[in-house]
């Protein structure tokens, strides 16, 4: 069965909630480092004051027993632990009378998915439709790529992010290796492999706060030690860059995809771009890799390397011009609390993706329903694999 | 029902085949336009020899009706006219005797499927793999989308594409209007809406072709006049920025992806990038749209904007350095015959990409059966709107 | 988007958990009417201890604000009260030490999935499996076609279950008229139309219980008001009577489905079987309804009567011969707490699915995103129908 | 990937299509087996005139390659050879007059999809529904059934099916073993297994053909040595029996579907009914397969038995009480070639529909690429399942 998954919840509301579908039964699953991915998923350099308030964790409701996946669908919980402060406002009953501060939104911010929302639901409160369109929605995400992670550090695989760009420093996105990504300490401000720069994104981050104004930038995600052969040319639809592209552009506020130097490549000559091929220590092997791990649709063994652009936050404090949808007049748009920036954020958000379609492609080539099925089926096709 | 489609076919077997689906019931189908756009595909200075053998043409077995769809599944059919001289090549039966020229490849071509797929499916002929990983197979995609374009003209929608960067040419992405790229013409070299830089263009691909090298560059659809409120907010897998991601990563040799100024405005603050609303001519409307027509994964009124960013084609003339899958010994990569340049082309097929995802999700918010059911939901949805 | 459902949760862990996706906008929910249909599928004469102590009751933990939708995917929790007493033997932790009692499995059920599932996710442990396959599941689905529902009731559509044979009783299965099986009372011990007959049922039930014995039956579910033109002819997979015999075979123990008397009709002529057209009071109307309201895949607006063959009870007082799955020693089934029969619970839980595959359907021919969107749409097309 | 197909075709149309996805790769495929189960599908007594003038032939068009499969879509034609006498009448171009015979269908005939066909697809000629509807559409399933069937032979899967009852003969269902049904001739008239029952069963057709009258039956679909474990019980949609019901439901005319014996264990107690476990020869077996293979929605290793309900056939040459719907004229329906009863093809596409959903099951358990990695994976699990 294929690894799927579906999150519920509101930014307010009661939880988040996410249903896990395809994990193999005898996985152990270790709580700790699922609270650590939503932990990791929180920080960084800019973040507001949301943060503050949700230390999230997560309570298992079903799918695991005794520390092992069952092989059934596997149901988790994140509390929201501002719904206290949000009871009316946010309540599933019905109200008998108007709450004091009801919290309505009539003035869409730019940005958001709050007026084309509000048009295509037709609602008159722009929080029936904030309320989901949030980002907080990636806590259950992360949380969902944390079991993906558990089971493909299983196969070898191990995913990291660091952010290449914030704002507009530097002019060139970084490009570092996997060990310069990996020694990035985890309480670091920006998860930025380059010390320095990172001192100076912080000086940008204070600036554009300053301002009431807000950043974007490039994160980049990798995988190492992926196996030849997820993926396939067979079908538009079978394309694992395709649907690295679909998990990633789905983040919020991610408007562009790179994978391997993608943007760069598309202004090179075809000499200066393709990874010649080379066959060393009985393997056929890369000296460089610019397509990011993926021909033809296919993972070739060299590391995967999946780039997301992000937009600035669209909920700036100095608020930009917008429309009183019932009035119609032109007014400043709603004030919703929000980050500087959260780039780092988003490359956490960014790993748990690129688990979560890394999971589905391996469970779809290896089959299997326990782990240890699973397992014997990778080794025999790595056999043939330097047998090829 | 939803549309959907699904390919089938080698680049030298005996046809392309696709299979369309959802398109309503009581559609008028032009087969002309069909072939236009398989005409437009193979258009383009720096085209390779294969445009020239093959003048593709479409065939309907089934879903069509005295000229209109019937709603069941559509059948399109486009021979290989070079065929005929790959019988023994291509054969779907067992031969009796090893072909004069078998055409056996064993020098995997660095940037393609071959050596990921050949290991993969664990083939020693790589023809196997290349044979269906060919950009030929955008032909029947192409034709797909022509009947989406079709479907979405009844809606008002129409959709362009233009090439706004060829290899180093120009440094910035071309930015330009509806208007001016409504105005190439469609025999123009390479679809671009500058011609000085057009000329450019064509100086870089004659360099190019004279050292055996090959040339990407980035293209740019653009669809126009789409309605509020396609794609959903409500979970990763609705938002239509994931969809479009998907689609277009999905094209041969595209390996970055762009809604709007996404790449661009990744290094702005957010004053600078968000789309600020005002209420002109009863109806809510942005004075720019960096967004490229989505936010929040919902499309908003505005033109819908996003672009491919495509490597230098991976076959050269002067080919790469590679290794012989049998002997293991290192040697040049294969080469079969293949263009300098196909960024027009990707363009077209951008097109039928951006098409098929937009009749899906008008499908999908529509519902009907018929033209007309469906024509009457949308009317009445777009009475709503302009009442909102 | 369709409307979709998943649902979690082990039979004595912590609770079932389900997410509905694809409720429209703005449909008020009346959490009572969905814990009155978790209340009727607890009930039945000859159902075991665990419905006394499961008092099934519903939280709503998104997709719902002051008691209407909001298009989001909606997630319910049902608590097991019984998960008190099984704190140890199915908490998601590792234990330190193994429980008192540890309630291991090995002697699988004949009838269960007990042994084929602990082969195939190579368990020791059947708990691992029985917990899951368990029926209880079911209070999940029928809470989600609670939602269901109360989506179709805005379109006039109505649907109950009566048990038409339980055991042998009686020899032909009871046809009944759609007034018939609405004077059934809700507090009736077996829901069967006619008293006589489930007295004798009754009887039949106490002979089973006195025996360690258990009964299977037939329901039969019927939707009334049903529109012309749900499912579809087209493909294979579209056809509505296809989806109703999945969603029916899927229920626990149902091992045969009949839709309108397709047992019967199997043995007649063709001039006996099928319902012949006529145009009565402007409109077309059939005489019989053999076909149970489907024909060609397709809904042809007479009653959807679809039928269920739920095969005894797997786990029997007096336990059927079983294996060892350790020593391989015959020995008796393992016990496990349940029923002597089930067939009025599995008519409600077969109301839900009924209930869940034309919500599907529904919103699929419908589109729209709010309820009153939907509603617009639905009511165009009626007006078509009573013009064809 | 999984193995999936979808089909494409008007009965009177140019031809059949349909296309195949997920044979692994390497696969050797025989033509002739294919066309032999098209053979098939067109015998049997009480057959009508299309039967002769169709000699069902597949040509590959892709997938195919030298005898092998490349694990690419595989796409498979037949075409209709009396397209020749409906050009006009089936025409995908507009005509420029009015056929001289028209061949429009305004009679709807009860028991089919024409009406409700109509209705929903608001078309005045129901030859645009009819067209799809028929039967014929059933060629190209039993096509990609016989690819499925020959995947499956590489696991010692083998598939089988008999008439067991055809109109009210004998009064109760046949009950056959393994060896009684591979005992039956290819040519024999109605692919029953009792001689003396056969002659009765041709009788009764031979009255029925007399009164202009029709027939239905069951047939029954047995496959046996499949593997423990396919299909699983973890969530509704994932359960074997729900998608053998749906697959079988699909057939034209089938209204009913029971698994092993459920119509009739659903009378009997449950010491009755379920398959008690032993173990014998060091392995895991049953004394009696009521259930027909599956436990929980799971193979248990027992053959899998599933039977069809078929309706008499609905077009009969004493026609049924119809409508015109243009003047609402009580009129008899429209009478288009047919047969007297197809019970035993709709055996044949039977065995086809139980290929395909379990060749689907064993690729989604083994995955692999190529059938050899499938095949290995195959053995390592039956090695564990020894020793379970």
């Amino acid at each position: 069965m294929f690894f799927k998954f579906i999150t519920a919840g509101e930014s307010h509301g009661k939880a988040l909630v996410a249903i896990v579908e395809g994990l193999p039964a005898g996985l152990e699953i270790d709580l700790e480092k699922i609270n650590f991915e939503l932990w990791r998923r929180q920080q960084g350099y800019g973040r507001g004051g949301r943060q503050k308030i949700e230390k999230d964790e997560i309570k298992i409701l079903s799918g695991i027993r005794h520390g092992k996946t069952l092989g059934s669908p596997t149901c988790l919980i994140i509390e929201n632990r501002d719904f206290v402060h949000w009871q009316e406002v946010m309540s599933s009953e019905k109200l008998d009378a108007e709450p004091k501060n009801s919290r309505i939104v009539k003035r869409p911010r730019p940005g958001h998915a709050d007026l084309a929302g509000g048009q295509k639901f037709q609602t008159g409160d722009l929080r029936d439709i904030l309320e989901r369109a949030s980002a907080r929605e990636t806590a259950a995400r992360v949380a969902c790529g944390a079991f993906a992670k558990q089971l493909l550090a299983r196969f070898g695989i191990d995913i990291k992010s660091h952010i290449i760009k914030l704002g507009t420093i530097p002019e060139k996105p970084l490009i570092k290796t996997w060990e310069e990504i990996s020694a990035i300490d985890e309480n670091s401000p920006l998860r930025c492999a380059d010390k320095e720069i990172e001192n100076q994104m912080i000086e940008l981050i204070d600036t554009a706060k300053a301002e009431g104004d807000t950043l974007g930038g490039i994160f980049e995600v990798v995988a190492k030690n992926v196996i030849v052969g997820l993926g396939s040319h067979t079908s538009w639809s079978e394309k694992l860059d395709g649907r690295f592209a679909r998990a990633f552009m789905s983040i919020p506020a991610v408007k562009a995809i790179e994978i391997g130097t993608g943007v760069e490549n598309a202004g090179k000559f075809g000499s200066e771009v393709h990874d010649e091929i080379v066959y060393r220590e009985n393997a056929f092997q890369r000296t460089t890799n610019r397509a990011g791990g993926l021909e033809g649709g296919i993972t070739n063994g060299e590391e995967i390397r999946v780039r997301g652009y992000m937009k600035p936050i669209s909920t700036l404090r100095k608020p930009l011009k917008s429309v009183d949808i019932e009035t119609k007049q032109e007014d400043l748009a709603a004030f919703e609390r929000s980050d500087i920036t959260a780039v780092p954020a988003a490359g956490v958000i960014g790993e748990a993706m690129l688990a979560i379609v890394l999971a589905n492609s391996m469970r779809e080539k290896f089959g299997g329903d326990s782990l240890s099925e699973m397992q014997a089926n990778f080794e025999s096709y790595k056999k043939n694999l330097n047998n090829y």
